[in-house]
């Protein structure tokens, strides 16, 4: 079966409900915009079960998302939506991009959450933008620009107080949201070692894809770990 | 006697007064970050000439600005400011490092105007920002992020009017604020074919520092037009 569309870590497949897709959590892994590429056995069996996971808890937290039901080890059913192509990255803590863009040393702490934009982009290499970019290239509106920020500051706080729970540190984030056919604007996308930085409370060790992109060894250990500990607060 | 501070266009000099400085024009064109340099005689004088038009022209409509008094040929006096590191760019139309990034054809008119900021950082290449990293690195607040915008859409009222009448087309353009003495934040720096683009209304001539940018000739031809039309208009 053709997938309906594939992603750099998901694949996406019809289902006999319009409404529902299956989305098949991939093992192949990419990094600065799919320049660096690997195969690692089990991430997408570990990243699908911890975007339930936390899908769950958010939903739980009021938050609304495409998940419509869990499938099998690698699979989830989710609602179809219609991606919208600004990606929302929310910042406690400065690294990666932000800290290469702007000359600020990982590991400084925001007094306030970073809320910004991208345009999602794989030719382009999801730039950064602003709202007046979004607006003028038709990606979203003031209004929904303004409702996207909001949300990913209450996604931000559940999932800081949750991963605070499993001794995990959440540096940074990166969601991406859909339209469902109703129009309602709901969480899309995934949530996991892959699209967050997360880093052990106590040691600072690293448990996200940063492992893959620095080459620093372990890197499914890292998500794995991450896995056990939410499984076992949540 | 050696200035104070040594900029790419421009160098500022002490004076007997104390608030006062002396900013000194100069010749040396730079593109791409300084990759790419220059030298064109009366270039200096030239945007020195068009900033001191448009300077009095935005005064005579509210704005405030860094404008002291006219002194010579390459040298106006202006008030000591601590300069913003936040560079604040208006565009009416794509072009530029707007294209590029986003892949948006050059000459595509926006419906409302788009404001942003970068980071003024020379080693950095002043990358673009938004207003929760101007706030996160102490670059401004968030009230002085606002106050920039709003100041930034006056200045462009004024001029998209102003240059519509000399027949020229305000694509876009980019200005820096700084801080006087007593607080109160205004318009520094320069507002020129360097700074500005400006394109002929009848026949979309570009008449800015895209000549240099783009290897188009007649540098310095295009900047003496938009002197002589707006010395005509005045």
């Amino acid at each position: 079966m053709e997938p309906l569309y594939e992603g750099k870590a998901k694949r996406l497949y019809k289902t006999d409900d319009a409404e529902v897709l299956r989305m098949e959590y991939k093992d192949e892994a990419t990094a600065f915009n799919a320049e660096k590429k690997a195969v690692f056995e089990s991430k997408g069996k570990l990243n699908k079960a911890i975007t339930l996971l936390l899908y769950k808890m958010l939903e739980d937290k009021g938050v609304k998302t495409h998940l419509h039901a869990d499938l099998d080890e690698v699979n989830l059913l989710v609602k179809k939506v219609e991606i919208l192509l600004v990606e929302v990255i929310v910042r406690n803590v400065a690294a990666g991009s932000f800290s290469k863009r702007v000359g600020v040393a990982e590991g400084t702490p925001f007094k306030t959450p970073i809320v910004e934009f991208s345009y999602k982009s794989d030719e382009l290499g999801d730039p950064l933008i602003n709202d007046d970019y979004a607006r003028e290239m038709g990606l979203a509106t003031e209004a929904e620009c303004a409702l996207l920020k909001k949300q990913a500051l209450v996604v931000n706080e559940v999932l800081i107080d949750f991963f605070q729970k499993c001794g995990l540190r959440l540096i940074d984030f990166k969601i991406e949201f859909g339209r469902l056919s109703s129009g309602e604007i709901v969480l899309a996308d995934e949530v996991s070692p892959d699209t967050c930085r997360l880093w052990d409370a106590e040691t600072g060790k690293k448990l996200d894809k940063d492992r893959f992109r620095q080459d620093l060894g372990d890197v499914m250990e890292g998500y794995q770990e991450v896995l056990r500990r939410i499984e076992e607060v949540k």
